[in-house]
């Protein structure tokens, strides 16, 4: 069973089933070749309904069979299971590509490692890879192609570290840490001293901390801090094109969407979830919980549990009120012209010097 | 004629004119070494006088001669032609630097070829490009140096993909298509199953299909599906640091302006055309020739042929007047207290002790 | 004295402020053994207090001692100086790891440097940097690995290409220019010709010029101009993945906070501010001095010297009203209801059937 792009090896929906302990159900047992989203499913594809009624109703659908919840009705072959969305993931994971087939195992030779460097059982570094003095690999780490890592930086165990990472001198990464292309770690954050001299450096020695089982998105950044550490606690999930200032420190099992931005400082505790385009401001405190949609501003303390849209960012259910009457807006002041004009005393000329 | 900087191989304007099918009028016929903007054009400079009226008129510019249409008039030596700006970019397209000196043809010795990769015909690969297991590249496309393709990727005629590129395994690339350096191709989308027990890693296993005549901008990503395609159509144009999510479709000829974001699932027409900064949420519809204004955020579905802008997202001209009645309303609030403390009396004093 | 993370060879807090030119005060000469913000400090740390009051007070802090202004009140050994923040960053200056450990001189045996590029006495090439025909390099600039220079490029004195830079054919850049890794330099500018028959390429034949002592952050692009330049001016700093399009010109001593982006042609003056995000529509005029808070979206000229903030971008006074007032606006509507029932007659009633 491997990916063909959305194939795999053909199994019998009963075989499928068995694979993800579900409950096959149907009159017949039709061949699975693929898997898909059930608006894009065609012939051969086995889908998954979600929690969310599917736009089209499951009818629209071509999949051939669907994995469904233990209630769902169903108009053709499916597997039952107690939570679909984790049984389609766990046939994701039986569809992934071979690793040594995208991390090939190994050293390559064109890789530039600094003989003071360790790597440790890493089973892949990549062609054209550079790792600097200092550097140590835990095991089960792999890397592609064109990795940079500077010096001192401390990789953990089973991290995957896909072409084209760059990683700074000193910084420290945990175990089984995701990093996709594109990234950068431990650039100089953005700190100046301005003065009527011009615009002074502020040299930037601090380090960035990559805790356990974080995934950072292509093309993200993550500065080093001035002194200490910028941190990214275990768990949390960076999605692509984020900018993470210098001294940031963000908590556990945080989820950051695309094109987020954290300036220097502001603090994120665990559990926090942003939507693309939100920006935070610097010093800030967001507490634990909190929610912000998408292309939120925060320029001020979030309390732990608010959920928190717009600009500025104010609670969910403010946000929306205060959009359904901006809309109302234009309409008022004519109202309150209307108003003026006929208030309560009989002044023909009332209003009448209004723009 | 090549290019040094924005210079030429010296031409006389009725040379150019020749060239480019156009009328030459002037009673003098000068020397022309390069082309400009008509408001950064110097002595020797064809620059080329747009549909836009120049903000500073045409007097102001230093441009030896002008490419205007076939009515302007023109106070200097000139080339009349139907359409200025599609003649000023074929100028340019003469003064492009020659691409064998960009690319040098052949394959660079550095580069890493597998050996079951198929690069046909390929005019050049650069030095310390990587190209993996099962990669297939059409005749004539060009890769610059430190370009990345994983394994199993589809590579179609003409491609350029400039240096520092990297794609995926498994990823889809049409004819002719352009990719500018840093872009990331076929990276994860950003999907999780969150529960009790944490955040769970949904894999990742689609593809990215680029059709033909697309052209991507530097930095920019675009994620890999969690299965089945995430898709750009042919002759859509996408500018620098854009992210488009796993899922995602783009119709034809779409035009996305930079720091442009679209989360998964989301689905454009033909022809949409955002401008900088938009955000579009995910599972949403954007019908065909929908425009959107800079740094809208567009959190719904929006009808074929509506221009929209800001946040929430609005009709253009509501946006406008819901703008600019913003601006009266604090004024607004103040007129609402006078008409409340004045309501259903003749006070004089209405409106005196207003803050 | 080298860096350590955080962490410096040890010295006595009397021997700290003889470096530092300042007054050591204090009963003890503790052992520095390191620096750290305020927050962050633990023993022997030596932490500045800047001119913001510490959000939780000097007491809170577990510096070991602190770096202080003349006046300023103190409960632990002490340097005073003139300006605590300009001693600290001359402190940090000498923590800076040591040059030749991130960039070790000479040009790497991997590098491919074409014979007709000039590097001149550059310290420093790292492994497999590519550069280009015609690409000269001035004396004391260091490249780290993986760096991109095209054909024709002109890199001044003293400069720092963090490793992963690519910058493309033609681009000029001046001395002691500090560029981040992940930068994209060069880039095609995002122009086309829009027609019935499709979407025409307008190729930019411009180049990008850089002047002395601009530093750049990881992941920005800076697109090449249609023709002529697209300027960054000296002094100024730009942060962290932002965006600046053709033909934009950037004056002296400006700082672009992370994921600003600036569409094309437009023209900022001397000593610009941005916040994190902001964005500035194609062609607009920003004067000397102006100021923009974070997410402001800037679709107008604006004149020099102005604090702007907001979306639509006012001035920041105004933008503050208008989000207070904006607060109100679900309440104003309810009162300019009420006030339209019961609006000229004594109505008990008013209001009451409010939603």
């Amino acid at each position: 069973m491997h990916n063909t792009e959305k194939g795999m090896k053909a199994l019998r929906l009963s075989e499928v089933a068995a694979l993800l302990d579900g409950e096959f159900v149907g009159a017949e047992d039709p061949l699975i070749t693929g898997v898909a989203g059930l608006e894009d499913a065609g012939p051969g594809d086995l889908a998954f309904v979600g929690r969310q009624k599917p736009r089209n109703g499951l009818a629209d659908s071509g999949a051939a069979a669907v994995i469904v919840g233990r209630d769902q009705e169903v108009d053709r072959p499916a597997i039952r299971v107690d939570d679909p969305f984790a049984a389609f993931a766990s046939l994701l994971e039986r569809l992934m590509p071979d690793p040594d087939r995208l991390f090939p195992p190994g050293i390559h030779p064109t890789a530039v490692i600094d003989p003071s460097a360790e790597v440790e059982e890493a089973t892949a570094v990549g062609p054209y890879s550079v790792i600097g003095p200092g550097t140590v690999i835990g095991a089960g780490s792999r890397l592609g192609a064109h990795v940079i890592l500077g010096c001192d930086i401390s990789v953990g165990r089973d991290c995957l570290l896909h072409s084209g990472v760059t990683v700074r001198e000193g910084c420290i990464l945990g175990d089984r840490v995701i990093i996709h292309s594109g990234v950068i770690i431990g650039s100089d954050g953005f700190g100046y001293l301005t003065s009527r001299q011009g615009i002074r450096k502020i040299p930037q020695i601090g380090v960035v901390e990559i805790q356990d089982d974080v995934e950072i998105g292509s093309g993200s950044c993550v500065d080093r801090a001035t002194t200490g550490r910028t941190v990214l606690g275990a768990g949390s999930k960076i999605d692509n094109l984020v900018q993470i200032g210098h001294n940031v420190s963000i908590g556990k099992s945080c989820s950051l969407s695309a094109q987020t931005g954290i300036a220097g400082s502001s603090t994120l505790g665990n559990g926090v979830f942003t939507g693309g385009q939100v920006g935070i401001g610097d010093h800030i405190r967001i507490g634990d919980g909190v929610k912000a949609g998408g292309q939120t501003g925060i320029t001020h303390d979030i309390p732990a549990g608010q959920t928190i849209f717009g600009y500025p960012a104010l609670e969910l259910t403010e946000t929306f009120r205060m959009f359904a009457a901006l809309r109302k807006l234009p309409e008022l002041l004519r109202r309150v012209t209307r108003l003026e004009k006929g208030s309560c005393v009989s002044d023909d000329n009332a209003g009448k010097d209004q723009d």
